[in-house]
């Protein structure tokens, strides 16, 4: 029963490593999510909650992997933003996409019913994809970010439309039919003379989504999942991480107007910006280690 | 707000599309679950109730996804072959190996307590990854599920002889040292000498793992996840699917013996029985369509 | 001047192995031969020296690379088939790529002026790429060979209208609009009434491409170019390959029809016939190792 | 004969495109090229002739890829830059890897009789490899052209030594012992008391290898091979280049003491001289455009 025999088949698996020195891009995204969000009856064209369960999801994943810097998400998606000199499962595409992907959906699945006061009920359970990407510099990154805003923004103001004419009781085709060609000032002008709502009161979370960085707090929550098979991999980051992570780039005045904490008390944040323009970056530089 | 500008950063996915005509086997591998197990006082050197929440996982899998013909787990590792002629997510790796993982991940931490009767409780929730790696011929598939049987053998005779020391009172150090350098035959006669224990004498399923495949049966029960983003590509599988799964390579005494009854009635079913040699691919030829 | 805080830059090589077991085909393709062959008047549709010395630098190639059991070839492309267990350069794609095509350029560019009797002159000398594909089973490379070879006659006899039109004193619109929307039929029909050709009459080497095997014969000249950057891996591989190559698959019979000659007596030779059909590889079958 | 049925073989090539916005760098290395030195009797340890070949045919490569910013050649081998941007082929890292090696392939073979004042002769004919390795940053290239001209230091301090003490009368087993565990000091000490040699003087082609960049000159040679295959994308590119290699980062003080040229007149130019350390890089910074 000697294994030896067999053991040429490990010679073809064909691993890829991602190029260094690049950040790599984590995106995973909800599998029929349509179905899925239908049968527990989310709200439309927003479920303030389900949100929220997403952006937990994100928060648990970024504490367990400590090379992401920052996460956005919106609607069904999140991406995670590794640092570009991240060592992680040696910076193998399939490790690196399939653990965050578990990460998120076991956290997600375990506390359904926590967030959304309804238990899960087979065959509607949650499932997401996942996929690696490579940006080599901080301009591509922002771009990056930037897509995947505008997109949140996009849809957003369609679906706001959308859902606003179905609950006033038009059909969903007829729905459809009156948006088709309609430019965002069109909408806005719908939403505000159909339908009597000015879409600037929208709740930011909807319009803008979620980003995630690490900052500075007073609360200090443990999100982070027990994954033991990388330990001496894990101990090395994160002394390599404490090493690095000082507030870098800032000049003395910079530092002064900083809040009295330590790297220590960094902890996950969520907010609802604009992180297009610059002024998102420019206020949090000394927390984004990019 | 045009989404246009940065639309360029979707051309730096770079997607490995897996070799045409060849069988994918996808296998999902527990993260850190020698703490996980721990935590959860998993019985050693196996767990009965554990292995079969792995194997419910893996059958869930194995209904939502028709390509996949076979599939053989221990301990908490999984391993899916799909066809040679599989299109799934135009065998695009990064998604096969996400979808998978995030299938079986939710399904194991949905059912969790239900298998294992006490509740998950963060930070304990259970991880899996997954890769995907292709074999030109059966012959490489028969000896990659060999080589993963006979893994299973050889740790289980360690871990039989290792977890019966320690549970006679030898500390784990002695019994390690105990078992340095013995072999397969020193380990049986230790087991009954030492341990009156005869290893023929233990679980199947602790012995030879777990294979499943499709297997005509009586009950029917649904088994498979929603998942209905693919619904297009899914339907054409079906079709083919059905076109194609017709018992094959029968002669006319061994479809006589056939118990009567259709394709359709062929459910996934688990075996604990060897794989290595050629009586189990003999006796079921019929339903495993590789 | 140590060299070692720069060598960081080499973990930056993403190298491809090309799947095991698998047939690897690597083809050849001239870069910019309309312009080139235009530029030393090479006859058209055909220039028979002009195809005698893609052959011979193909001969050339096969006799470098033992691992290569066929090769095919028609107007400025060349396919060569290496066998499935070859470990040529440890399978690396780029690896096998590059030095096929620079092997296959060198002696294109040396022999030249002997085959096509005028000198090279900057800036028209020969340029080709090459790329790398696997198949995973024979009737794949049945089907890749008729591929090329259907190919060949759908071109050839485009083009042996087309110039025999311009031939005629039609100019080149005028013979493109006469063939435009005509079948196979049509076009030979053509040749026939309006150019007094009669297609089969046409040289096999222009119809049907040219075929390259090792085969029993008297002469014997060595084609091999000294590359002895390998020459440990080279002599492992000729080591196996004189204990595989061994006449295989044939029976009594059959072996006391073969020609009275070893293994050792195989040199290459083309064959001018047709690939698609089975009798190539049934009448050859002893000396094709696929 | 339709040529459809076959077709589904063209699905069988996996290709890689190389990350956008990386500096891609092929390097191209002689196969077996100690033999083939050895039998055209090159000097040794260094044969100018041989490295000018090597150096020309470096050049023609240049000029016919306009995308190559800068070359870096030492010995058998030499390195081409893309810039970031650069399209060419798709970024195909086959196409660009084989058709880099086969030009420089057949300019060496056209050219060798001309440089080295024999003829070449089968079966020892000029055969290289290539591979593309893309980099992310500026840092990144310089730290690889560091180690590769540091690489060529060392080689060469070692061969001038090695051949000096064989050339005295020494045989090569004798020479490589006296050499082992030498460090640089001591083998200028070497070659300064056995040998009557300074290091220094030395000829810079030699010490430093080849560095060639696109210069203001006088003298306009066309080294550009023909390779019309591309041409509405070279055409693109042309015109791209145009409009972006301008004199970029000049201040009016620098853009006067430039000598009164246009882009027109950028022609390849080889440098023999340092350029880890920063001074090359400032001085021809207008014309190195990374």
């Amino acid at each position: 029963m000697a294994n030896s025999k067999f053991e040429y088949v490990k010679q073809f698996e064909q691993m890829q490593n991602l190029l260094p020195n690049t950040y790599i891009v984590v995106r995973i995204d909800g599998k029929g999510f349509h179905k899925f969000t239908k049968s527990y009856e989310f709200e439309k064209p927003n479920d303030e909650q389900g949100l929220k369960l997403m952006s937990f999801s994100a928060c648990v994943v970024m504490e367990t992997f400590p090379d992401i810097q920052i996460a956005y998400g919106q609607s069904d998606e999140f991406s995670f933003v590794l640092k570009k000199d991240s060592e992680l499962y040696s910076r193998r595409s399939d490790k690196i996409a399939t653990c965050v992907c578990s990460t998120f959906t076991s956290v997600y699945t375990f506390n359904f019913e926590k967030f959304m006061k309804k238990p899960l009920q087979f065959p509607y359970i949650p499932i997401f994809d996942a996929r690696c990407v490579c940006y080599p510099d901080l301009q591509n990154i922002r771009d990056y970010l930037s897509w995947r805003q505008a997109d949140c923004h996009i849809n957003n103001l369609y679906n706001t439309c959308f859902w606003g004419l179905v609950q006033k009781g038009m059909n969903k085709q007829e729905a459809e039919k009156t948006l088709a060609g309609t430019n965002a000032g069109d909408k806005n002008e719908l939403l505000f003379s159909k339908l009597g709502k000015n879409y600037n009161n929208e709740l930011e979370m909807f319009k803008k989504g979620t980003t995630i960085i690490r900052y500075p707090t007073q609360e200090r929550v443990n999100l982070k999942v027990e994954l033991d098979v990388d330990s001496k991999e894990q101990q090395k980051l994160n002394k390599k991480q404490k090493k690095k992570q000082k507030y870098k780039e800032l000049n003395q005045q910079e530092l002064n107007q900083l809040p009295n904490q330590q790297k220590e008390d960094l902890q996950v944040k969520e907010f609802y910006v604009d992180i297009i323009k610059d002024n998102f970056w420019i206020e949090n530089k000394a927390y984004i280690l990019l």
